[in-house]
């Protein structure tokens, strides 16, 4: 069994958007027991990864990627396009914009630590749409 | 219900090779309407990602891959097997052989600006035979 | 049909761990002929891709991770928790802890010179056990 369920929220620059509780309530609801949570976001100035949630690591992860593509370098996609937001595609596309994520007994097979975040990292807020898709079979 | 589909295409070195159409003709050929596609790189020197397919980016990203793992630094695979192409397959591990993408009522779920590509980063043109692997449900 | 199995196994730090085998016997055990594996890390420490897996790139790799996210650069997890672990969080999450490979008449579709690696990132040794999940159709 295949089902859809969105996740919309607001962001920030550069914000980081934990949505555990609204994957797992996807999951539940669903009235699957056994399956995987695809959780995908359908553009390209944002993507899904999973990190332990703390104020710490939200500030490291975005000197990380500020060091992966900085924002003061060159970009031909500002040149031709002048958005201002070449550091943002090239994040966006080296991080993926898909994650896969088993779940048993209706339960996210997370570790402890382990929360699933969306990283903005569009040059301006967004209202953002991510895709949950759960493949999964019933009781 | 499980579908196999390959796309095959010729690569240039550094090439970005855009496979939306492809991913989405196998989606429209299969007969599926609903469910994900898995875009998988059967070798070690390739990967895939999503980006919006501009040449600006495409530029971008080949910077990007370069600051990732520059060609001219040492690699220990090129000092063993004399390949001369170590940053081709650092620069493939650390982006990934795969993709999950949904699909809704015969549609990939990309975003506007969104397309799917493969980047060769081997350092001769390749023949790629890459997996589209679809997990879905009839009508 | 939708299985889960585990693969456990003690690391050392830094270390890169062929899962390869265990991957594969996954798929042989269970019956099914065609589907997907999903290789899943629960935790924030360790991540999962695909490399030639060789003595050479196994130390390229080691080094390429320590450009990604330096050990011995300043992080705010690091001056909260005292961990010492902030480079490998954010070696983890840039890496992803997922990974799709399809199997087709019960073979993963891999290529010739592609294992499967789970990448250990914490800074201690530790006992690892990842998550198998494989969505397929028996015969």
């Amino acid at each position: 069994m295949i089902l859809i369920k969105y996740l919309e929220f607001q962001t920030s620059i550069g914000g980081v958007v934990d949505v555990t509780e609204g994957v797992s309530e996807a999951v539940r609801e669903s009235g699957l027991v056994n399956g995987a949570a695809i959780i995908f976001v359908p553009g390209v100035t944002g993507a899904v990864t999973t990190i332990e949630f703390e104020p710490g690591l939200v500030e490291d992860i975005k000197k990380a990627l500020e060091r992966l593509a900085p924002i003061d370098i060159d970009y031909a996609h500002d040149q031709r396009w002048g958005d201002g937001n070449g550091y943002s595609h090239i994040r966006a596309s080296l991080l993926g914009p898909s994650l896969s994520i088993p779940f048993l007994e209706r339960e996210l097979m997370l570790g402890t630590w382990q929360q699933i975040v969306f990283l903005e990292m569009d040059n301006r807020p967004r209202t953002r749409k991510i895709v949950v898709q759960l493949v999964g079979e019933g009781a």
